[in-house]
């Protein structure tokens, strides 16, 4: 099945600004976006409320503007994979949105969600997202983390119970990240996203939205991060991009860094039947005109599908099973005890030397996927 | 109250071994351990089962050791803070123990466990500790991650239902760390294992051991960590160190590195009321002989007695009530909304601009905290 | 002696605009911040040629603004710590500037820098700074290292040549950064640009200008940069403030982060006897009003003074002196060998053993500087 | 040209031990390994002086060691690529060996330097390294940094005058790291290693090591490291191996991480026809057994051979060629200036917002990079 790829109507309208420099692309008209990602293959995008809808247009303006962005999707085919609310750029925001200390941004960014639900589920999104950007801190001591935790269970609570309320029947997905634009973020990856998840109301309506960039940055596992998600059942959604460890925020086209995490994770994604969008949260190099953005979009696509090809062409290889049978991989899902009594097993114990003689063949295994990756084999 | 502090017997015994080189101190008799540091004021001791009956013992040997320590805490008056199980330094655990490829190897790693906890129970200790350290992969294509957290899962299960069975009543406590010694490991930070505890059949039981240390080599904020603990009711016990952002496991003095967080993390467990073990899990630095030790071991509690002292000093002065309140920070304890209409709160939403006015004063408050560390306020 | 303090115009002009939201603060007039600054104690200011002349203004505009800057200047009795150039905001500069893959963009360059120049002779600049903050790439096969080394020494070659010729006396500086707001920087780090300026022509006028956020986002001791300065008599001038490691360029308050990094440096430069100018490059948190800056440029000062005071403390105290002795510190400033023949020193490798007993009292001394730090000593 | 693969001896006869666990393998005797990778068509080996010779040998124990393993390197073909001195493993190095605050140290360290010296001519070695993996500190405030830099280069000079002063005209090539095993290292990079040779008596004689593994724990770009060494005409031998980014040394398979960066060095060192060896400076996973050791260093050759040729066909795509122009990347070789005056330079300072215009088509470029490694094109 052709995997479904969706990209950010932000991420191809992206201008180029950075911190140290202005924009080197003119805005881009989201119907344009639509039209030119549909002829690219793309079986859809998501959005922000604002990158629809300027802030501040009157209510005609964001009907018409509406009005006119669906039929762009229906000329196309285009779905809405996801939907979300900007709860970063305005000023206000700048001490937190669910978090702030301010009561009355609080609650002033939960009007903002709802109205950005309402957005969401009137273009048919799929899965609506939160990204806590400003929900964090630089000056830790200005907000106790307990109650910053209390505050945004709050938010996600009221706003699931007002999208089941207005019977949207959406999905939330919470989306982690360790840093930037704060100093420390709340939910930093996630392993603290499924456990918040698990303290909401209705935690079977929310999931995780977890991005590469994001785990990448504090140097973790991505394959690791998804396989967690995967195993509790809570992948609603995905961002696929490129980052180096360590750094600034890069989001680079995806596959453009770490080729074997990215060749894993598109291994577990497909052996695992997810089904949601394969949406790139990305931006193409600053240094392109606005003919390289779409350099940009196809090589995102182009390089999910030779991941995914190479993939089947992994786990076709005899040679790779054998060398997973070598390294007792499928052994790891057979059950370590079976009823046994706690001596048996404290008898165990006392084999431990002669356990120790066996190799587990992890370089031949890992070379394989070289191998395969770099089409040599 | 005075807070309670444990060493391991690993942490003053460490011989300063590396990766790099052997060891440069003379191995350390337990019982002296004990001695030493109830001389210098310590509450207690936590070990691993290897730590006191080396490996192979005879079971007279096992039984006349534990007698000899546990006299000697008798002698001190000391208690045992924690007990964990060594499931990483024997070479059959080179590819995991619970989640090892090899079934015999993860039923041997239960059963040393059962026999450690046992152990354990033996000597009174108060939480028992997991610490995966071989949990993880270099060639992550060799474990399927949802196969290697249902193991974990498995074993924890295991395992705590021996403890109950036998009637030991310990609370347990996972130790999350994100690599070394494997490349990756799983449960890789505090947010993983608190949600992996979520899944577990007597989730009340088990809690985190967070550890300054393993939070920080991945450059997350540990002050954010332990409030997530805390605030989920599941902070069990607590291992304090020194560590510097994105190196190998450094293990330094308590307040060796970054003093601010460090007096965040002190005054988050003061204020509230943390009554465990305060656990320092570190060592000298290898270039000290078997005195420097102590200057280690002494320095560890003295300058958590000082952050402690620091962070009453601070919420005592009226400026730092004052910038507190300038910063709002209060008010992150009132909920944001009460049963407010959706309408009303989308309305709110248009008052972006008028909100966006006011500042957060968290400078005058992050300079206060700096003047109260250097002693200037 | 009182050192001299120094804030670029654009740190308490800084607009609190980040990646992901605009500005949260109304631009401000650099006369009214050379204002502000002398009143709280500055010695002075630097400044980019663009914060004090808009790009596009005329000739007589130009005149205009410098006419009036330095009337306000000459009022208050402040200095100009040092100029440098924008070469990094203006979207022609994206590929690069003097590394720019354009011939015309780096010829531009250049001009752009003579230009600025002659700005900051007018002004009476101390130091001229360069920092590349586009020279670097995101698609690392788009420029051959050798080749972008090559033109990058060839323009601080053309441009300290002009200085020359036109009599103006600049010592130079370089500013190393390792990425941000480009993937991956050239001359990421002072030991890089230490090399580079004795590739130079005229390498005896060129020096660098350290900072501390660019060596700590790659997790390196900014205390150690700065000695290899020093060491080689090339510290020209610094820049001062707060950062995390592995993260985006947070330009936090001097101080805010790492307080033992931040009392080493300080200890370093005053026992060093640098005399340039102390300039802080950084700038007040988003979420701060405009009275909040003032707070952010206070607290900068205020921090260095206290660390300053904290150094001279610690080395007044007797207890250090003897842990420095007993550490053998001082010994490390006599030479090893003293025209002894080869086989007295292949001899005495043979001792190794004898030399391995004693200690080095590091954990005392390291303790001393923590003491030291929070006021207990 | 197939290229000349050595591996030190310390690599494949690695017996798994860390710091967390005992050993996994059992020693190996080198002149086996030598036998071993000479069937596997290395070229030669590497060696620290301990490696072959164990310390505390008698004068005739090592003379018949060494023979033993000249007939071995003659009869087998092999070479010794480089030669160094094992610095680090002798708790005597505990604080340093040429910076150790113990004068009595500095000068053992350089005596059995002199003695490793002697072995390296006389096994006919072609570079000499120096690695200084205990030449730092934890305590930073114990060693005065620029004391430090200086007692390293006196050490340097004597031994190079020393090399000289036997004939030996060994070429030596400094190795860079920035931590691990002490906390901080002197000479962090290749930058700071290039800037301190530019301080020694004999410049001309002494050039770098880059490992992977070292710039890349940093974040650095090995590939711009290398790139300035080239330029700089100091690449004197190189290290390869796989690390991540922001973790302890891992030593991983050369091409096991970022494969991409690893494509990049190979070209690089393709093009400038480096003639040094490449040289593996890796180990096997600790879970491997005897047989995985050599499946390690197969998939080492393995990889830099795919990666040459990956490089090879890259440069001979007609659309390679066409996106390199696109990009203007052989611009970039061409001089910036040619005499201009400077008034001409400043009025082309005049023209950005016309050079704004064009795009760099990075993301093309790019993008055939992936599709190249990943054999799709």
């Amino acid at each position: 099945m052709e995997p479904r790829f969706t990209f950010g109507l932000w991420t191809v309208g992206n201008p180029g600004r950075d911190p140290f420099g202005g924009p080197t692309r003119a805005p881009v008209d989201p119907v344009d976006s639509v039209k030119q990602l549909a002829e690219r293959g793309a079986w859809g995008v998501s959005l922000h409320d604002d990158d629809l809808v300027p802030p501040g247009s009157s209510a005609a303006d964001r009907d018409r503007i509406v009005a006119r962005f669906k039929a762009a999707l229906e000329e196309t085919g285009m779905g809405v994979g996801m939907a979300t609310t900007n709860l970063f750029g305005h000023p206000a925001f700048k001490d937190g949105a669910f978090v702030s200390n301010d009561r009355r941004v609080r609650r002033a960014a939960i009007g903002k969600a709802m109205r950005a639900i309402d957005l969401g589920a009137e273009l048919g999104g799929e899965v609506y997202v939160f990204w806590g950007g400003r929900e964090g801190t630089e000056a830790a001591v200005a907000k106790d983390p307990r109650d910053a935790l209390e505050r945004y269970r709050e938010a996600v609570n009221v706003l699931v119970e007002y999208s089941e309320s207005q019977g949207y029947g959406f999905r939330f997905a919470l989306e982690p990240k360790p840093n930037e634009p704060r100093g420390d973020l709340f939910l930093p990856t996630v392993g603290h996203a499924l456990h918040f998840i698990s303290t909401l109301d209705r935690p079977e309506l929310v999931g995780v939205n977890p991005e590469v960039a994001h785990e990448t940055m504090a140097g973790l596992s991505f394959h690791h991060a998804v396989g967690q998600a995967l195993w509790a059942g809570k992948l609603f959604h995905i961002d696929l991009n490129g980052q180096d460890v360590g750094r600034y925020d890069q989001d680079f086209r995806f596959g453009a860094e770490d080729l074997k995490e990215a060749f894993l994770l598109v291994r577990l994604l497909e052996r695992a039947g997810y089904d949601g969008p394969r949406h790139f949260d990305a931006h193409s190099f600053r240094n392109e005109d606005a003919a390289g953005v779409w350099d940009f979009a196809e090589g995102c696509m182009r390089t999910y599908r030779a991941l995914a090809d190479a993939a089947e062409r992994f786990d076709a290889l005899p040679e790779v099973q054998e060398a997973l049978e070598a390294a007792s991989t499928p052994e790891l899902a057979v059950a370590s005890v079976d009823g046994d009594e706690p001596d048996a097993l404290k008898a165990e114990a006392g084999q431990l030397d002669a356990l120790a003689e066996r190799g587990y063949y992890n370089e031949r295994l890992d070379q394989l996927v070289v191998d395969v990756l770099l089409g040599v084999r």
